[in-house]
């Protein structure tokens, strides 16, 4: 089987470079594009180190409309410039697009436009890409909308008891690493500011709160209240996260949670149910998420672990362009870790 | 005015060793008791480098019946321990004594012995020692019952809320360093398992809910559903609390959740009600708590900092000494730290 | 061609670990033995969350005399382990043994004696493992001694240098993440020890000081002086290296170091010699080290940055075992790694 | 006593603040100005909320020749600054004046222009302030260079050796906490850059090596051949020295060379001759050096730890002041740290 080949736009963030470490490992896919103005004409790891071994591959700056010829692009720029190039991908007829930002996630025009001030009111239908739980438009669709990197943690750490429609209310408390916040040194990612520190940053304001909200709601059927507190810690990668469901392990126990989430769970690839604490630590580096539910009182009280640059960003991406590209799911995804 | 002289029992723990780096600055006190059997007989610096200029105080190992003529008695000891020797000092003639264990803070007996069930069934009345919101019996206590490191957080970021009997949920997610998890290594603390790390424990079953819950209703006039997770993270010291107060926020906007805050804040002297978001970093070997209030619809969302170690034990320890001896509530206790 | 079949003794400590996960998706090795006695009946998964994917996997407690039919043996056990399984093993017809303790490095009777004076005085022969400048007893070797996590830097970092005869003296500074330190929790390794410190130990006495010298005389013919300091630093995994080699550079600039080095690393799969700052976090996870010289004065002055667990440990047992079997030397052995 | 009114500017870098915080707790001397143009007109703790209870202190842009009432100007500025300031401030009738920059420790011009080629040719004559073996011209003197961070540890290792005129060649690494790159934020200082990192930077080329030379000729009488490694490990703040003196414990075993050490250090107020291996986090927060001596065959190595903005910044700049204002040389200086 030829290879299919792909183009990675954005591909010297840190999305976009772990989009090109697990894509040159990828049994089907080629990456003959590695767009980065910034670093255009060199080779990987003269930028990149620690993507030693991609000498084959050299930054460029890819112009849309010479695009047309491959079977598939990753989007991992800003949202701006995503909102800008999804457009002229799709006319150019390049075909899925998987955009790795936020730029196309919000369906609801008016919610989009709160979250998102700065992107054109107009945007291009897009199927939210949760492999897990997919929309029906998912299958077949020409841009995907890829999670962002907190909302998958929160809809598969609640998957179970939003489908079993338990949960009218997500409490939802997350833990990020600081490539989390992107490879451009600020105030906030400054070594000593992060060291010894944990913050909360968006309180009733982040972008993500929305997107939660959005999908849990298709999941449910019906409306589900969201509550979101983001936090960054001392980690470089990693996510951890903690949700209270108020109400939602009415009439069972520890035992009836935990088959609830077995029967949901179990089939999907990169879910584990695990009975140890869920730790960013465990998925360094994969695609899998741990999930670990509790009851308290009626809540249910569900805690999870996921990377923010696999399972919640570049991973998650190539476990949608397997699906759209008829792959196995699985295929080029890490399922163990290097961490000790 | 001649110092007062205190004995510190368990002193070479991660609190004990606090409680005399404290109070050897402290202008009122002498430690003439630095109760360590493990140590009994080395000059603290010899133990404990960081303490370097205190080689004028020598561990040993007292007995309770020799502390009489002490002026106080500050016990850093395991659970076990403080529940057999404060006893034998309140018997001495010794108080006040305040307890920095968790021997002595749960009132309710059923509920005492479901979270320490190790402890004996009898146990002398102690006065819980929250001192920005005490009961009427801290006042000239013989026993002390010093908070503990998670409800100092979560009790200091809700008390307005509390106190308006505004809240009747309380959903806390806090994030502790590791010297919460005491000085003796354990697969927890070891630090590959901790770099790069964030786990939650003891979900719906931490010794640290029901004190919340009780203080919360001692405070509120009126029982108070608390959810609390606790989650370690890699700080060395330091906890972050995020409370999430369902329907606390009625009626108000920001500005008059701010002003309510600021109405009790106000004037304790280590509460400080700040606008940036509250970070173990910032009040790093003080006693200070941060609290920063925000209203998500009717939910009120209140995220604060303090110093485990300090504010979360020997420096509240300090606090409540200097009550019990009518000496400054602020005496001999930290309000800038050294974080960059 | 059928995988060859190899045993893993002491698999579920750091190195043990690391090598399943490499043997795992070494596409000619299949791992057959996982030998655990504290874990034995467990599946690799449910002891090591991390290695999420080896469920095929079991640990076991094999006895030696078993592993007859096995194609090789790596044993990342302790020495005392090491040195009582590895003549076993040979006897059973086991070929080869690679061995990853320090058990078997060291060829001069009196000086093993002195660094590990718990071995017994008698060892079957080993040849020195380090495949970038093998000794000639290297190919065929029954039994082979992985170079520890420390002189695997010291000496790729100086072999340019040596190779040349142009160091008579190397000063060694090394430091390393805490995973050198093993997988039992100690004070050493305890959080809030290593947190924000940095150490100096084994200063004039570490083990591997005799192991750098004895390898870098037989790179340079003549003896060599070492000094030797390791650190430990916050780090989970890799180690940093500089060397200064008074008089190394006598009559070479800079440009002239680094042709020496050219000449000397280019060939190497996995020696990179590089023009920035050699960094733990490139090589993250992969076999590679990073090398990069500097003239100071007369002297050369060395930095170069490899994975402890790795190419200092498991890594290159692998490329050990692959020059042994006949395989391609970089087989199954990662050159791009998950780091930022 | 009345306080010795002092001003203090570039009070809101790392080096700045570290002084407020340090002289507000000072007993003779009070802050009158604290310079910093960026923040002028915000009250301390509104910029650094770690200084919380420094809210009787407002940052201002001063005139220097505002500053002739003064009892002394302590300038953590950019190297730049101090060279055009420290003229200014001197000619206006400040004296003493404490530059923590180095634009003032190089003595020979042709050095100085080499180090700092972006100062003036021209600058006024400063003592060198080391205050543990301070030169002739530093008593009275008007102008005081406060050593650098690296070349206060690696003097004060070094101290008994170069003394004795034993040493005639030092190799110094040394590992600094991210808080010696100052206060704005770099790729070097960008989180996830530095986490599980060590990088030497500055190979042959630091500004430190010629400080160093400078200072180990005038305490030994005769040139000493300085190499010099910094390296930068994720530490917030503190400084690891290893120096290997080549033959300078010549005809000394372990107990000879503790013995210099012990007769050169013991006077010193905050030198502490260690036998546990000296840590950053034993000395964080104080004015201490802890310092251990090794002999390896002939060479002395000696390993030391302090913290970088205080004994290698802002507090020795105290220590300096005490001495230039006839105060105790350890009036207001920490002796004992926070650290776990």
């Amino acid at each position: 089987m030829p290879p299919h080949h792909v183009a990675v736009l954005g591909a010297s963030g840190y999305l976009g470079r772990e989009l090109l470490g697990l894509l040159d490992d990828h049994p089907h896919v080629a990456v003959d594009v590695a767009g980065s103005p910034t670093h255009a004409g060199s080779p990987v790891p003269e930028v990149l180190p620690s993507l030693a071994s991609l000498d084959h591959i050299t930054f460029t700056d890819p112009d849309p409309a010479d695009l047309a010829d491959h079977d598939a692009a990753l989007l991992a720029l800003p949202e701006e410039a995503s909102a800008a190039i999804a457009p002229a991908l799709l006319e150019a007829g390049v075909s899925p697009v998987v955009d790795l930002s936020g730029a196309h996630r919000i369906r609801d025009p008016a919610i989009r436009a709160d979250a998102y001030p700065d992107l054109p009111d107009e945007a291009p239908e897009a199927a939210y890409g949760l492999p897990e739980a997919p929309p029906a438009t998912l299958a077949g669709a020409d841009l995907v909308a890829n999670p962002g990197c907190y909302p998958t943690g929160a809809l598969l750490a609640a998957l179970p008891l939003l489908q079993a429609g338990a949960a009218d209310t997500l409490h939802v408390a997350s833990a990020s690493g600081v490539t989390g916040a992107g490879a451009t040194p600020t105030e906030t990612t400054h070594f000593p500011n992060v060291h010894n520190s944990v913050t909360a940053y968006g309180v009733a304001s982040h972008r993500h709160q929305p997107e939660i909200a959005q999908e849990a709601q298709r999941l449910a059927g019906h409306p589900v209240a969201v509550r979101f507190v983001p936090h960054l810690v001392p980690m470089d990668r990693g996510i951890h996260t903690t949700v209270i469901a108020p109400g939602a392990a009415q009439g069972l126990d520890d035992e009836g949670l935990q088959a609830r989430y077995a029967k949901a769970l179990d089939p999907l690839p990169f879910a584990r149910l695990v009975d140890h604490a869920p730790d960013p630590n465990h998925v360094r580096g994969t695609n899998n998420v741990e999930v670990r539910p509790a009851v308290d009182g009626d809540d249910a009280v569900v805690t999870a672990a996921h990377d923010n640059l696999v399972k919640g960003g570049a991973g998650q991406a190539v476990q949608n362009l397997n699906r759209l590209l008829d792959l196995p799911e699985t295929a080029g995804l890490p399922r163990k870790g290097g961490a000790p």
